[in-house]
């Protein structure tokens, strides 16, 4: 289980803090540091979009290094398509902090999340680094999460503890979402904290594995972001022998990430933005997991699908018509479509019964769609959410 | 330009009608007729689904021979998912029609749109099938629309004249919407009557050309319907010299058949479920067709763009990322974007001033989005809508 509470937020060696300095209006936390007393190794996975925010291109070039120290992340402005000037930007306020945290310049990770287009306010941000390293303690980390959410209707946070030998060894991750969620990379930010002592390979490799397991399987609105970021610190405090794999200890390390990640990933889904509902997307017996990834992915941002969802309304034939123009080689009548248990799809025609069933499970918040394509042995997992009046509320003017 | 009125809609040696046999609640229309006196040539174009309707497997079928004489096609109903019963209902219907008309059965064509999963109404379909041939007429093509409409909102309508050497030859096409709607192939139903003398290869190249401009460069929802089907029917009656390429005539005829296919598609679109406004966009300077055609196509399917067009937000970040995240090869600093005549981006970096202009651009019904790649000299143009809450409203409860 996922732990929860302040408390247990807490990570040994990490400091965090949160505050208000003026990017986002009314007084909302919009600025977080993530610190840790020795250098950590790190690991980062990044968006897939060819217009990568100046934050992300920075951090791509620092992770290459292996170790980092800090995260100074903001919300309420993406740092993105904002050219040379923003990648500058980006490089200043990561000069401004680790002056003031007295470490390494390129220990410095950096993150933003917001309004794409316009030159962060770094007078402000730069005007705020007293107080915001001040402030540092070790349960700041809801803080520091608080100052990261955009349209987040609620905080994304989880830890889990775990023996390495006779070690204990903590993990905490916190994320935002909201909008522009989808595969490859899904969570617009996700830092992860923990006082583990691993190779750094090591990391890297189940790091990867977890962000495809979870953020790179959920879908809120088939939009990917230009500042998508996950990164992991792990700052060996914990004085357990490193972790290398194969291990019992690495499995046990790597369960907890696992569970923490598909938490938050799943928690994203279920605060997409208007979302009323968490449909949990199977797609069964296809030829590559590729194939699997592509049929769910396709399932899950059709509109007509995620409306019907929305509205409680049993019309699998919009799931039928999804499948069918994911680009995949199909039989036709090799495929079954379940909604929960019940088969509603089998020999190229409809075969749901019960209509009252159907509708008891579509009015749920949870739904489970199991598609079986007959044709391998491969699957995917997917989480989405539908598609309400309220995604297009908060869409239409977001900006102005 | 293209012509209206109903008298403007007769083709010579075409009768049609259009009548309400209960598929659709409300004494709505809900199956159309059109009949050719003589075997006409016959091209089509189909859906890309692997879940293809019944009626369209049947046509694609039955046009191989190059010819046909009537269409039936029924709204309310979209014979989809419905097995090998649903394939027997379809040729029941066309054995039914082909009696009632004299005619050989395979040169019946039949179509169908609506909901997907249930068994056509055949015998009430058959009970109507007397009262739906003796009511053919001459004027009967805007019947024969009002009976392919679901949620279409408005009649989408047709007619071109021209002259082929001293002959005066007529088009005229009908088409049906509002969702569903995305490329390859865009439109539900399509049909088309000439009465040009044409030969067949012709006719198959010129009205693929002409589908690949037009119903094959919109979209409303990314949603790929089982049912498209675009059907061209060319009799001859007109009695001009066969038309062949390469030749003036043909230009002559191509060029009606394209003003006539382009503005249905655009018609559709403007009709699309919900939608409040037409969007134009210009992707250009792609290394391929293929690359401008995948940037066109994320863009007009981004949530996050349409529902910014629908709130008359000048977002043009979320373009960017759109333009991003389409799996195109991409050099950031050679992209610009316009809007209107505006360009909001270019050097990788927001260039937009002048808000006021954007805003009044973003206030019109039409609007024009141009997106320079700077990676080549190929272009394409799509038309799409917007996302608005009335999308959500239409979809949420379609079904029941």
């Amino acid at each position: 289980m996922v732990e929860s509470g302040v408390e247990a937020y807490a990570v040994p060696g990490f400091l965090a803090n949160g505050i208000h300095v003026g990017i986002k209006e009314g007084g909302r936390k919009d600025l977080a540091l993530i610190f840790s007393g020795a250098p950590a190794k790190a690991a980062g996975v990044f968006t897939g979009n060819c217009f990568k925010a100046a934050p992300v291109l920075l951090d791509m070039e620092r992770i290459k290094e292996g170790m980092a120290q800090a995260i100074l992340a903001n919300s309420g402005n993406a740092n993105a398509a904002t050219g040379q000037e923003g990648y500058k930007d980006a490089l200043a306020i990561s000069r401004g902090i680790s002056e003031k945290l007295r470490i390494r310049d390129e220990l410095v990770l950096v993150a933003s999340t917001g309004v794409i287009g316009n030159r962060l306010p770094i007078k402000k941000i730069e005007a705020s680094m007293g107080r915001l390293v001040e402030g540092l303690h070790t349960n700041g980390i809801p803080d520091a999460e608080e100052a990261i959410m955009t349209t987040d209707k609620f905080p994304k946070i989880a830890s889990r503890k775990g023996m390495a030998g006779s070690k204990e060894v903590t993990l905490c991750g916190i994320a935002k979402g909201a909008g522009m969620i989808e595969p490859s990379m899904a969570t617009m930010l996700a830092f992860f904290m923990t006082d583990a002592d691993i190779d750094h390979h090591t990391l890297n490799t189940i790091f990867r594995q977890a962000v495809n397991k979870s953020f790179n399987a959920i879908t809120v609105d088939g939009c990917m972001s230009t500042n998508d970021t996950a990164i992991i610190l792990a700052n060996g405090v914990a004085g357990n022998n490193p972790l290398k794999r194969p291990s019992r200890h690495l499995t046990i390390f790597k369960e907890m990430l696992f569970s923490v990640t598909s938490y938050l990933a799943q928690s994203i889904v279920r605060d997409g933005e208007g979302a009323t509902k968490l449909i949990e997307i199977v797609v069964e017996e296809a030829r590559s997991t590729g194939d699997a990834k592509k049929v769910a992915c396709k399932v899950a941002n059709s509109n007509l699908v995620k409306t019907a969802f929305f509205g409680g309304d049993p019309n699998w034939g919009r799931i039928v018509s999804a499948i069918g123009s994911a680009g995949v080689l199909l039989t036709v009548d090799a495929v079954c479509i379940y909604l929960e248990e019940i088969p509603v799809f089998a020999g190229g025609r409809g075969i749901a019964d019960g209509e009252k069933r159907l509708s008891e499970i579509m009015d749920k918040t949870d739904i489970r769609l199991r598609i079986s394509l007959g044709m391998g042995n491969k699957k995917f997992r997917l989480y989405t959410s539908d598609l309400s009046f309220d995604y297009v509320k908060i869409n239409a003017h977001y900006h102005t």
